[in-house]
Parts: C-alpha cells; structure tokens; sequence
C-alpha cells in the first residue's frame, strides 16, 4: 500500500534518531544537498518556514525601534585583528581569501563568519554624541564557518542567519537590550516555533569569543542532546575600545559606548523538526507552518463534495495558509503525504460530510478527528490551531522538565546523562570542571543556573563548588 | 542658515553629475563606504526601499506560483565549467577560492556571481517526468562579482538581488514565463519606483553569456545615461543539455527542459536616485518611499498644534508609512532635511491651520504646497500618493521620449550622443557596426527595436543593415 512506502522509506526516531532526522529533511522536500560538501539549499518548504520566523522577528524588532541593515560579506583582515579574543575564537572556522582567479592579492579578505568588526567600524565612524544613541541594527544574511561535520540545518558551511548589533550610552541600557532579545528570542519560542527554552549565561569556557556575558536559549531534543537556539551577548567595552568607539556625554565627557549583538539562525529549522517531529514525519506548530490546513475532498468524481471544498478553501484562504488538492492520487497516499508534511489540520469531506452538512477535521500532533458543523468553521478555526500550539509547546515542556536531573556525585552524573539521556544540573568548580566532564563525557556546560554562594564541595574537582551548571551533551 | 547649509553640501546635478549622486548617496544614509574598496553598507533608510521592492516582487511570484528557495553562495568548479559561454564571461569577475586560511583546497570554489549552475544542477537531479515541471524557484541573496570601478548602488563588488531560475516542458512556456517576469518587471517601474523602460531584445554581444535571448529594460538617467534595470534571459537549452536536464513527456520520450532567468537588483535604487533627485536631495517615489509622509508642528510650544499634530498621526499610521518630528530643531533645517530625504508628502501643522481645521500639505516633486480641510485629509492622501506617482512616472517618460534620437549618418549618431545626451537610434549591421561604435564613442547597444527586413545601408560598415538598435552610453 502506498501509505506504507510512503512512511516505510522514515527509520524510526526510535531506532536511528540521526537517520529519522535526515529522512525528514530529505523526504519532506525541506532541504537537499548541493554539490560541495557542506553546503545545503534551502528548499520552498524549509525556506516558507525561515520567512515566517523572519516576519515575526521582524515585526517586533522594528516595533520596539530595531533597524534593518545589510552590511558586507567580505572584512579586511586588518579589521578582524582588532579584538583578540575574538580573532582567536573564529580563525579555525573562517575562511580567507588571498586569491582572485589566478591573482594574489594584497590585504586578506575574511568572509564573515559573524560581524561584530564590521558594525564596530561603521560605530566608530558615526557616533559621535549621545544623541547619536542608541543605535539599534541588525540583518538577515548569509555567513560561512567553515564546519568539519554536517547536518542539515544544524551545522553547515554557509548558513542563514538574523545578527543584531547595538550600541548604547550606559551599561544598564546595553543590559537591558540584551535581556530584551532573549526576551523576544523566548517569544519566538513559545509563539511559533512551541519550543520551550532553559535560558542562562554561558560559563567562561562556552561564552561568545568577544563577549563579557553570554545568554543562551537551549532546546532540548527528542535524543536528550540540547541544542544552542539563540544567544544575546553582553559586549561591554570588548569591542568599543580596540575600535575606539566614544560618544560625548550630556556633560561633554568622551566615553565608550556599551555594544550588544545577537542572533538566531536556521538551526531553529532543525530544532523544530526534532522536537516535534515522530514516526509519521514532520508536525510543523501551525503558526510556523507553511501550510496550515490541507482540505481532502474524499471523493473527486463527487461534483457537490468538490463544490463544497472549493467553497470552503475560498472562504478561508485569505486567512490561512491552506491548500485544496484536488490531484487525483490515491486518497491514503494524500493523508500520509500530508501527514509526513507535518501540516497542523487536514479537512476531509466526503459524502458523510457533505448530507451532515459537516467537515471532519483531523490534527495532526495527536492523531485525533474532530466533526465541525459548517457553520462553526470559521470561529473553530482559530482557536483549534492557538489551542494546536500551546498544547504542542506544553508537551515539549513537559519532556524538557522530566528532562533535567540533579547529581550531586560524578556516578549519578555519568548516570543520568548516558542513561537518561537529558540535562544534569551540578554544583561544581567552573571551568575546571568543566574541562574534565567534557574530556571524560562528551558533556558540556549549556547555562549557569546559579551563581549564587554555594556550601557544596565539586564532586569532579573537590574544591569548593562556585556554579550550579547545567550540563548535557550537545548538537 | 541652516536651510543652506544642508543643500549646499550637494552638488547641483547639471554642475557634477556625478558628485550629485555620490553625494545624495551619502548625505541622506542611503549607503556608506565600508573598509574595503568596492563594498558597501546599506543603512536603514537605504535598505528599506529594497524592502519595500521585495515587498511588491515576492507578493506577485508568488500569485503567480514562483517559490522562493536558498541555494548555496558556492559551487564547484567543475560545475561552472559545464556550460562554455557562461563560463567565459563570467570568470574574469568570479571570484575564485582555492585556499582556506592557510590550507590549499582540492577543488576550486566559485562565489556565485549568478547561480544558473546550481539550480540546473538541482533540476537535472530532481526532474524526470512532465510531471514535475514546471519549476519556477527564485531567491534574493548576495553575488560578488570582482568589478574594478565602483559607484553606490550601480556597480560594486557584492551586491543584493533578486535571481529566478525556472524549468518548462515546452519552448512556448518558456518564452511566455520570460516575457511575464519582463512584463512583471515594467510593472515593478511604473507602480512603484515611478520608471518608465525602454524593452527589447539585447544583440548578441550585449546578451547574458548562457541566454539564448536576453529581453532588457532600460531606464535613462538625468544625465543621459542608459542604466540595465532588469534583465530576463530565455536560456532554451543552453544549460539542459550540458546538465543533462531531462524528462519524460505524456508520449514518454525523453526531452531536455527549457529555461529560463531572470533579475533585478540594488542597481534600482541608483536608477531612483538618478531619474528623480534634484538639487535639494532624494525624490521618493511614494509608493516604494520608506516614509510617505511627514507631519511637522510648527510650533512645539503650542499645547493644541501638537495635539493635533498627535491626532492626525495616530489617525494615519496604520495606513501610512509617517513619522511625527517633535525635535527641538530650526523648522527650516526640519523643512530641507526632510526635502534632502525626498519624503513624498509633508503636513505641516501651525496656528492658522489649527483656527482654520486645516492642514498645509507640501509635495516634494514639484515643491507645491496645497490646503486640505481636516476631515478630507483621510479622502485626500490616498489620491495624492497615486497621483504623485503618475505624474513622476509622465515626467521621466516625457524626458525619456524627448531623449530618443534618430540617426541616418554616423555624424548624426555622434551628434545625437554627445550633444544631446541619449539614445540613438540608427539601422546598423548588427556586431561589426557594435564594435566601431563602441570603440569611437563609447556607446553600445541598448536594446534591438526592429529585426525586421531593412532595406536601408548600414552608415558604420556599408554593408546592408540587419537590425534597428538603440545605442547609449551606459552605466
């Protein structure tokens, strides 16, 4: 049957998780491979879903003041020296150009693996006053690290990302933006994507190479291991100094202004598959979704069922993403498409549907069937797919709470981490520690959950324990 | 006074073309120079147009069942070598990466300088029957192409665009896929950037390397330049054969694909600036303008003129793109900086329009000043904004057909060019004629206007003429 070939060709999550995952990208017609290792293109399905996380972002960046920018892709080297932690952080992964065709050329170029240099550059030149502050830019663009391992969507040579770079006239104000895009980043989450986040600073170790503090959001996959969704950084004076960017005060003092910088990328594509994904294919939250209802009519030889679904696609498509098909396919083979598609609600109307003057509305995160009266459509719609969401993004909260165990020995660590396959929360001697967790592991330290004073001996290092850490294996 | 200050730092356009533009460039943050020679910065006010250009394209691709994809900003070598004429004139300017960081690599890449390679690639994986066709994907994304002289917006070294790559059973489709995106295009200009083109067929030294036939449009400039606005190239089977891009028809025998591709690009932003600006800044067209309209109080003191100012604001924002200015600066300065950002409409609010229930409304293209009663302000400013835009749209039509010469001799030609400053129009034998015209006088040729059968003698070669074509300085 074709239901099952259809399905028969995606390994269970069970079995190959890893397998599972690359099945659906393919399958579903998200993403395909191009012809250089590494590199991946973004089909219409995967790109739909970047363009609605694009246009959520959007919408409350530039409500609360944001501006949209596009900056260059290629830096000079000389720029890229400025800050050296910074420098050392992103060499391994960047890729320099000291070539055209067959000519060398005189000044390297760095194509960006992130932007902060550029952005400083252009602070450096423009700010003069506080009344040049604050500046609030960011882009949406590509950027290249040239990564070793591949997976599509969650670590690529080139991916899509939003970089937002900020300067401001006072700590407190710097600090408050950071919080502020952590803040909508968790929106984000909770919104449209149903993903619920452990948000915390990052340690020493795995902070951005060029910030004071680091926030990150972490999902937590299917598979246990978390996934790093988006980071808001703290720069601090980490690159107004080197580039020397200062602003005169209202009382004519020159001082250096505070930066931010922050983004997301496509590797929320990523996250969104594994965490809600299952056996049958993808299950896209239906405000992320490409397509949010797919309406079947059952039989298409049936002059008055195709009437009726082409009334009722009419009535709602200016509302909803929504798709007839009307294709003369095997009606099992639509339903497991669909199903694989990971599209929120599926109309079906058939004979039975038509005489009861009804649609059966099948959803596919929980498999069930709801009978609607025509009438009701409309005002059941909207609140079926709000309803949709939250119930998917509870259910991931759920998992990701049963998810973080608390070792108070390095056995239970090994334990829960291997065993449980989840966070562990541990009060230990920061990086130390972590140093050794992630050689004898494969751990690493996602947030600090507290900084608070701490009586407890680290069970790794038996000094005295300074951070309560949630550790996990990582994407 | 401050008025003159802010104009006197912009050269008058019929003194130094040239200078007018980078300086209106700059003066009103479209676009800043970066650190490297040839790249550019687009600044929010800049980058907003090309929003708003996206805005208009994407809802109409889309309308019309194009979907909007990423494909990777690399590709192999060996993949740009499939396809001869392609290849050949693109290398010159491609930039070619053979090392990453200190490590040779094995395989040359490319950065795109356009993606025909890439997305023939992915068809001749993905396509095999009549079924799947056709393919109508597009992007917007960056290409680099290594050019040596540099202008904002007209030529650098990266710019943004817009690239459609389509995939068709049969040469009728294609050529009519062609033909909508050009005609898509025109619409583009004259809803929104208020430009009006001249179309046609470019010669075959003048065509894109890959096409079959290339249509272009055309738009002049103030100073009599042709600028290429936009471009759609019936490629027909120029790279399915070399990419073996194969399907099986409904008779199930194995045809190659025709395709075709299409683009615009940030080059229209500089076509804006040059047809509309004059000596006080940016003309905005009000359709594609960042801010349509702006209200000044004229007196920040009066508790009344600003709550009416506030009123009016809150009344439009919804359906305008409008900002309110309550800074404390000279309203002269308010009055030319806004006339230097070209912003389309400007209400100006103060004691006689607030006894009166009236508002002065200022029109930036024709510097004319109009009273509109306060309750038909609503009724009023949908009418204004389209009517601004049909007479920007008659005047640089008026200008273009003014520009359109006619030559019999090669003195009139020469005449045409240098004195009167546009196009040409001569009946030539085609690529020898080109050559003698372009090395003598710098021009080439625009677009063909007639291939039909000519019994005039070509006045360049003496031989019998073959075409009638429009020849210009370009951009």
């Amino acid at each position: 049957m074709d239901r099952q070939k259809l399905v028969k060709e995606i390994k269970s999550r069970n079995i190959d998780f890893s397998q599972w995952y690359t099945d659906i990208c393919i399958k579903s017609e998200l993403i395909e491979y191009s012809d250089i290792k590494g590199f991946f293109i973004y089909l219409p399905y995967g790109y739909a879903i970047w363009e609605n996380i694009q246009f959520f972002l959007n919408k409350h960046l530039k409500k609360s003041q944001h501006q949209q920018v596009y900056f260059p892709i290629f830096f000079s080297e000389k720029l890229f020296q400025k800050e050296q932690e910074h420098i050392e952080g992103f060499t391994p992964e960047s890729l320099i150009i000291n070539q055209i065709g067959e000519k060398k050329i005189q000044e390297k170029l760095i194509l960006r693996p992130t932007s902060e240099v550029l952005f400083s550059q252009y602070y450096a030149k423009k700010i003069n006053s506080h009344r040049d502050l604050p500046k609030l830019f960011f882009q949406w663009c590509n950027v290249v690290r040239w990564e070793k391992t591949h997976k599509p969507f969650l670590r690529s040579k080139e991916f899509l990302w939003q970089e937002g770079h900020t300067a401001h006239s006072s700590k407190k104000e710097a600090l408050k933006e950071t919080k502020y895009i952590l803040n909508l980043y968790k929106k984000l989450g909770k919104k449209i994507l149903a993903i619920p986040f452990v948000s915390g600073k990052k340690t020493q170790t795995e902070k951005f190479k060029g910030a004071e503090i680091t926030y990150s959001l972490e999902a937590l996959m299917y598979d246990g291991q978390s996934l790093q969704a988006a980071t808001s950084h703290f720069l601090g004076h980490q690159f107004s100094k080197p580039f020397q960017i200062k602003f005169q005060d209202n009382e004519l003092k020159n001082k250096f202004v505070y930066q931010t910088s922050w983004g997301i990328s496509t590797r929320l594509i990523g996250a969104l598959i594994m965490i809600h994904g299952d056996d049958e294919g993808l299950v896209m939250p239906p405000f992320v979704a490409p397509i949010q209802i797919v309406i079947i009519p059952l039989n298409l030889k049936n002059q008055n069922i195709l009437e009726k679904s082409r009334k009722i696609f009419n009535q709602l498509k200016r509302k909803y993403k929504i798709h007839l098909d009307e294709q003369k396919k095997n009606i099992g083979w639509k339903f497991s498409y669909y199903e694989m598609k990971g599209i929120p609600l599926r109309i079906e109307i058939g004979s039975e549907e038509l005489n009861k003057e009804e649609v059966t509305i099948f959803i596919r995160h929980n498999f069930k069937k709801i009978v609607v009266k025509d009438q009701n459509i409309n005002k059941t719609l909207p609140i079926l797919l709000k309803k949709i969401n939250d119930k998917m993004f509870q259910k991931a909260l759920i998992h990701l709470n049963q998810k973080i165990y608390k070792a108070n020995t390095y056995e239970e660590f090994k334990y829960f981490l291997k065993d449980k396959k989840g966070y562990v929360k541990m009060s230990v001697y920061e990086q130390e520690a972590e140093k050794i967790i992630k050689k004898e592991t494969g751990a690493t330290a996602r947030v600090i959950l507290s900084e608070k004073l701490i009586t407890k001996i680290c069970p790794i290092t038996n000094k005295k324990a300074n951070k309560t850490i949630l550790f996990a294996r990582s994407y």
